[in-house]
């Protein structure tokens, strides 16, 4: 599928990036671009999400603005899903860089107030946009870059790994990793897939197991980040890594990854309701609802 | 199947483990623990194996005691999936940690004599009682741990491979690997498939090839074994680790674990009468008799 | 397929290899053994590559001398799966080395004017050609070694992936790597299968997606190349590496080999002609025959 759109939707470009004179701006010391007309910038925002595509560079920036944690609710998700695909659409779109708008979060992961307490129609619906979202950023044409400025547990991890390159700000109080096993659920098959194939077999065993928080250095250590950067090299660094993926024929590029992410691909499309009925069955037990509520008060204290 | 297992069997924990004040003591310097009846501390043993569980923390230790050199005959085998099967089985029992009693040798690896001038019927046992203890380890629904205070070559090494965490003492005089080729046989592809998942394809197809026998710091050094420790820390590591371990709530941490080795043990599973007839034809060959006879002669020589 | 040959042609050895006193002699400071009658050594030549085989130890090279660049033209893979097959069936052969007798280059992989401009019979063929070297290479009971003098881009990277160990030259000059997406193709699904065996999925979804060239101390660093060493000891060190291996009974050596790559080659096997018509169709494509000619007028205009 994601080979079949890569042949269409070839877009033909060699040689080095132009790079724009003016780059979209994110991070803690964001500045809104100003939108005179002769800046090639246009930018859609929502409510969770500001997005703004450079068309001379071809490089958007999907900025997470969901305070206080950028969790994953079904509102973010939904316009998540809806921005990538106004891009993926967009000719003028070769790459996107996910950053947070909030600081020292990237993302806090799925939004635990979707799965306490709803009905079952709620909980799949729920799971299938978390599904979705996977599913279009896995297999996205455009080449994709997390830029994580602050902690990235559990669904915010997931979409890390989802991207083609991971750069991290080197903050010791900033960790990353699939930590569902803490709050006693369990990282669905496909998360598993796309952290097997980011870190191998066996640190995702064990990683997974004990629903492992790493911090940015540790993570860098064994492939789950890429790289490292000092907060405010992040945006410099981000182009740069653009720069260089850019720098190779899309339809080539966009191949190659299709080829290296079918077969995980395929699995869940081939899977996907009945992953569903997993998720809402195993969601809807009294054990595990009993689980979500002691950890939200947790976390209601810890704020307080 | 595992997975099943896993559902049924939840046992809900989470928080910091009670680690309870007389813990399960062994290793070289290992004294029993007084049976007194105010020890919360059951022991059975059999003629090989020793066992120990601690009920105020759930631990139980399996102390390999079969000299000279813990080497893996049927009556090993059967021993150790009885007593794997009873910990299982006993609510009271959440780890099992693997150890051995006698110096110097984690266990030699299958037992050769079991392998030379039997009949058919006795290779198909054996191998069946080989693949059983493999089967049942690796789809433990406790935490399992390998303290590995001595050598540990071929099926000995297996043994570790399949626990969820090793922990190696760091003497320059112990090895680890899957040498089979060096005696002119061949690993099964199960304990391929085991060695992959830990150590990755490329490290395992040269080691297996080449029959490596690789010394504790080689074998932390590409992840065949977690930690190293000096012998006299092994224990208190080893304590620290199922600690850590246990910390995660059961059914999430063995659902996870049920995840990532499922496509591993249905293999073996689906294939399991094939590979007892492989096994029994391969090793019935006269070929291959012949080089475990003068691989025994020289063991024997060796020990003289 | 490759198991049940392995079955058939086992040659029983054990303990050191005795080495033979006049061992082949190649690289760049190579010299031709005198063909007395009194040395163990035959030698083949056509007109791409020449063949010495030292009957004493078992151990032929093949040397490839097509300048300027070594690239895998029809003609030249023709010769390597003849030369191949030739010592495969020869009993006194248990290794072979390959190594460049073109200086500062091992090969630069495919010939381009094989995919240019050439009828889609002509494009069918070649394909086939690609294939069955790969095929015959990755499946070889035979132990194989990569000496790697010099740059080996795309094709000649696949070459080196495919043979049991690679030791490569530490020259700063000398790449390696798949960069087919740099000219705008796409390294086929067995490319990257054997790519993924070597290095990971992870590494592979990077390099292959960048098409990167990567200098020796790189690869080496992580695991496309196992070794390093200076040009002046290659022959030496090689000659030490294929010692070691053929200390392994071949038998065993054999069929672990096959164990290890025969899911990878069985899907090459089973989707063979598709394969073949996914190139052609690709190749046949306006667009890449003119990404190809660029690449190629690129090319002439750096030599002249």
């Amino acid at each position: 599928m994601a080979a079949a759109r890569g042949l269409v939707r070839v877009i033909g470009c060699s040689g080095v990036l132009p790079l724009c004179r003016q780059l979209p701006v994110w991070g803690r010391a964001a500045r809104q671009p100003p939108s005179l007309p002769l800046t090639p910038c246009r930018a859609f925002s929502n409510n969770k999400i500001q997005v703004e595509l450079d068309e001379s560079s071809g490089i958007a920036t999907m900025k997470f603005k969901s305070p206080p944690v950028n969790s994953l609710s079904l509102d973010f998700l939904t316009e998540f899903c809806i921005s990538l695909e106004k891009l993926e659409n967009d000719r003028a779109c070769r790459a996107v860089i996910f950053t947070s708008a909030v600081p020292r979060v990237f993302s806090s992961g799925l939004d635990i107030t979707e799965m306490c307490g709803k009905s079952t129609e709620h909980y799949a619906t729920f799971w299938r946009a978390v599904q979705e979202m996977w599913l279009r950023l896995y297999s996205s044409n455009m080449m994709t870059v997390a830029a994580i400025n602050g902690s990235s547990p559990a669904g915010g991890c997931l979409i890390a790994l989802t991207c083609d390159y991971r750069i991290m700000v080197e903050n010791p109080k900033f960790v990353i990793g699939l930590n569902e096993t803490q709050l006693g659920i369990v990282a669905p098959f496909w998360f598993k897939d796309t952290f097997v194939n980011t870190v191998g077999h066996r640190i995702a065993e064990r990683s997974l197991q004990l629903g492992s928080l790493h911090s940015a250095s540790e993570a860098h250590k064994f492939g789950l980040v890429d790289e490292l950067v000092p907060e405010e090299k992040l945006q410099e660094k981000t182009m740069a890594v653009v720069a260089q993926w850019l720098a190779i024929p899309d339809h080539a590029r966009q191949l190659t990854k299709s080829m290296m992410r079918k077969a995980v691909l395929d699995r869940l499309v081939a899977h996907r309701e009945e992953d569903i009925q997993n998720f809402v069955s195993f969601v809807s037990k009294e054990s595990i609802q009993k689980s979500l509520r002691i950890y939200m008060e947790m976390l209601k204290k810890k704020k307080s």
